[in-house]
């Protein structure tokens, strides 16, 4: 068995009135994330772990913000297209572990729908999926509330 | 043999006049970090790292920082009850790789003796706990010395 | 098969008029990363993330920067004698993942180059070596181009 290990690191602006799409599912929250994509900061962290395991570059490469197909467009497409340049270079998702770093709103009540969502995108299972948050006790950008960070570790294996 | 990654990363502020614990050891500081249990912002990641890789949540799910019996509690309880539930799961420590980012005061003295504590609360060699520190140059919150992060890494393993 | 791995995580302010040497290759920008050594950032988490797996301590450890003998050194002169340190205690690299996290200027046409520096100090395959780049979206002292964080994830193993 051959292992891989990558990291993903995403921030997106948070700003009154956009919806918030975090872990594929909309938040109810007064603010949003900005992005030319959904800017779904959970999911582009998800996608730069598995991307950088294979060293087959990142997000920005793959999916460019300049790039006017990916205007609005749901996260969950550009997860799966990761995954499939990630198969298709022969690895498998062992794990996938996450930190989201923001102040509101609490997002324990999502989470399980959030694992629904990355696992039924990935086609593998939610105990393959794990989303752990933490505030920032109102330190920095994101305790200020005007910005959103993702962190994520992913395991992959060839066989 | 199956292997699991999982990440933590933890933030507490600091304040005057309070103690600071760090990975298990009371520092010598005039500074302290804030939270509701010792507030061990070291211990917490390695717990969230080591949860998170099992897929069972994180360090606010297990011990909630609105129950009172953890109010105070040292960090070293919740480290040995984290991994706890990680050996229910059946898994074991490979290794635990952690970095801390504060700007004062100097680790390096007391990195030995975190070493040591993690080590036997967890009943693992010292040789599979790691601790590196850094400052952030003065930048940002960190650098300014209101506040302290951790960040951990940690490979379990199933027989 | 043993398996470890490591994290680093490591941050350098920027200031006019200096060179801005990262990932081995010096960029051609207005402002350059401040520090003892050359200031990469980027080989600096390698080092720490490397040496972190094995439990050998941090860079500051092994490469002080109250040395004189660093004074300006290139950091891939610290990158190989990091990795010679592993490579006694008995460890092979499997992989290299990195994030950097800058505002300015664009990464992407120095990425290759890049993994070239990187792979060529090492003695391992380019596919082994991984850089991916996000700014902060002008959040907090990154996006303020105040500073440069880089963050690496190491897969070590032993046969």
């Amino acid at each position: 068995m051959q292992i891989r290990i990558g990291n993903g690191i995403d921030f997106h602006r948070l700003e009154e009135g956009i919806p918030f799409w975090l872990g594929g599912v909309k938040l109810d929250h007064h603010k949003g994330a900005v992005g030319h994509s959904d800017a779904d900061v959970l999911l582009h962290a998800i996608c730069d772990a598995m991307l950088g395991a294979c060293g087959l570059g990142d997000i920005g490469v793959h999916f460019p913000d300049t790039d006017m197909q990916y205007k609005g467009i749901d996260s969950k497409v550009l997860l799966r297209r990761s995954y499939n340049l990630v198969r298709e270079a022969g690895y498998w998702i062992g794990n996938i572990d996450t930190t989201l770093c923001l102040q509101e709103p609490k997002i324990k009540p999502y989470i399980p729908k959030m694992i629904e969502a990355i696992a039924s995108t990935l086609g593998i299972p939610r105990a393959d999926v794990s989303i752990k948050a933490t505030t920032t006790e109102k330190l920095g950008f994101v305790g200020r509330e005007e910005g959103v960070m993702a962190y994520a570790t992913v395991l992959l294996t060839k066989h």
